[in-house]
């Protein structure tokens, strides 16, 4: 039998653990996986792309577990009253090819999206970053915040999204939360202050949220040296949130350097830019942030792996609950070899073909 | 809510339905899809290999709606009691990015895998085709020797396997369900006077199960002129089950030349091996069996496109029966942008980072 955590048991073992507590751990299990970086089969995901999104299966292994995700991203869904982004995955066993769990992933996919935010953040925010500005509030951004407040102690938001809803949406739910929230006119005034500024904006097209102008701008008005970017909406061909000319003068830190080049804010960059891989700061191969006032990007765009780090956590959680149920999702004759068994063939038909 | 239809269900959808039935009409829809081959996304599947087998998974889309397959080939299974190959997928909507439904594909797969077999089968075989060998009388046996009664009338078999018990399970399997099977001591007597050889093993390792000068013994001594290899088990770099010299001088038909150089028995020839792709009999473009006596190859390793009508047929069939359970797959907040509605924040921690 394969256990199955629909949205509804994510959701009660996400809340009945407490969502502060799981993201820091989750945040830990992510680093434990990002220091065996090399030792994961690693390919980019691979799309199927549409008029309206994309269709993609992020699969990786570690040689004992394999994990993947089916996960969409179709920003016309918000004008539908539907998800942009929806996912599922299952996590098998390499030796006996065998799926042990399979699980909704929407939420755990903001989770691990938060808990990796806010993991790479405490490696590159500036010492001391006490206020984030947040471009976009949509469906991943109270995650992003309580991640933030959990892994990194920001409880000062600063926040500014086109779609005044969202906004205050998200105000309620993140003063609620006890965060203190400054709804902003637009992006510069967001980030006029923020030592961390994070872009989660959905749109399937080269956005430029974030000028270069606009940055030094607020980054001289508000008294700022030092900034780390958390760009995690630009994570499509044709799908960027940020002014190149900052890019090319940020120091960049991806995931997986074979995806970023295509999906990620360097997709505009040749493929011999200088970047970082972030496990490698983990690993201590190399250095994070260097100097106080320097501006550090996350050029993240969610890479298998840390999928797998949210399939596995979730499945050393849930052995021994009732946060799952188990499903007949694959057939067990008695004999392997009699597959046919399973099936009743007494009623034959005469066929005229 | 996305349907799910679990192993149960699917047996009993298609013992309902009757097995010989289904594979007709799931062949017919095959070759439709088949037809409007050049229509598809395609991409050679994407595959996880480790010491014991692999584990793959196979997309594609129509433009209208896509589908996946999660699979794995283990051999060593079989001596765990475990099953060499598993499966599941899901069907979903390429407009909204949403899956529609989750299936088990253990049972489907070898549906699928015989009704593609007998599709190519009717177009390729000789005429008059009476009798068939089977290498192999595994897991997937019966449903072939079916789909080959069922489309092209066979009803005489000859078979071997390497284990002595999978062909005493084949045998009572087959014999009540009408067929007339002959045990055979080896391959070469189970070749010797068939028409359609289908040769379904799973050892992964570069096998020779039948010999360019066996079969050349066979048809001799069988009085036979004009044959069709059914070659299914080959479908996996480093697995292939005939002699290349026996591929080479057979006019080979393959699914999606991408992957069959890959992962079919073609993998040990150059790439520009003259091959035919199936679909382009289909639509007219190429000829067939040219010649009575001309031995054709159908180098079979499974492709995406076959699972995707396997789901789209399946998914058309179900609608509106108790062949499914309806499960919470998919999120479904109230408002799209306020996913943390799901969970629950009332219960904050206090946390020491």
């Amino acid at each position: 039998m394969v256990k199955f955590v629909d949205v509804q048991n994510l959701a009660r073992w996400a809340s009945d653990t407490g969502l502060e507590t799981l993201l820091v751990e989750m945040a830990a299990a992510l680093e434990d996986d990002f220091r065996r970086w090399p030792h994961f089969d690693k390919t980019p995901r691979v799309g199927c792309h549409s008029e309206h999104g994309v269709i993609e299966l992020m699969p990786t292994s570690d040689g004992a577990l394999y994990g993947f995700k089916f996960v969409n991203g179709h920003p016309v869904n918000s004008t539908r009253g539907l998800q942009t982004v929806t996912a599922f995955g299952a996590l098998a066993d390499v030796d006996t090819g065998y799926p042990l769990m399979l699980c909704e992933m929407t939420l755990l996919t903001a989770l691990r999206t938060a808990a990796t935010s806010a993991m790479v953040a405490r490696r590159l925010a500036p010492a001391g970053a006490s206020a984030m500005a947040m471009i976009g509030t949509g469906a991943q951004s109270e995650f992003q915040a309580l991640a933030f407040r959990a892994v990194l102690g920001i409880r000062t938001l600063r926040v500014f999204d086109v779609d005044p809803a969202a906004m205050t949406k998200f105000e309620a739910n993140a003063t609620a939360l006890g965060f203190d929230v400054t709804i902003c006119a637009d992006a510069e005034e967001a980030i006029t202050g923020a030592h961390v500024i994070t872009t989660c904006t959905a749109d399937k097209c080269n956005a430029t949220i974030i000028t270069d102008a606009m940055f030094e701008r607020a980054r001289s008005a508000g008294g700022v040296t030092g900034v780390h970017i958390n760009a995690i909406g630009g994570d499509c061909p044709g799908k960027t949130e940020l002014d190149i000319e900052l890019v090319k003068r940020a120091t960049v830190f991806v995931e997986y350097p074979e995806q970023s080049f295509i999906e990620g804010e360097i997709q505009h960059l040749p493929h011999d830019w200088p970047i970082t891989e972030f496990w490698q700061v983990l690993t201590g191969d190399v250095t994070g942030r260097s100097t106080d006032d320097e501006v550090t990007v996350f050029d993240s765009v969610g890479f298998a792996i840390e999928d797998f780090t949210a399939l596995r956590f979730l499945y050393g959680r849930v052995e021994g609950t009732d946060y799952y149920e188990s499903i007949h999702l694959v057939a067990e004759p008695a004999d392997p070899k009699n597959l046919f068994s399973l099936v009743d063939a007494g009623r034959p038909v005469e066929l005229s073909v």
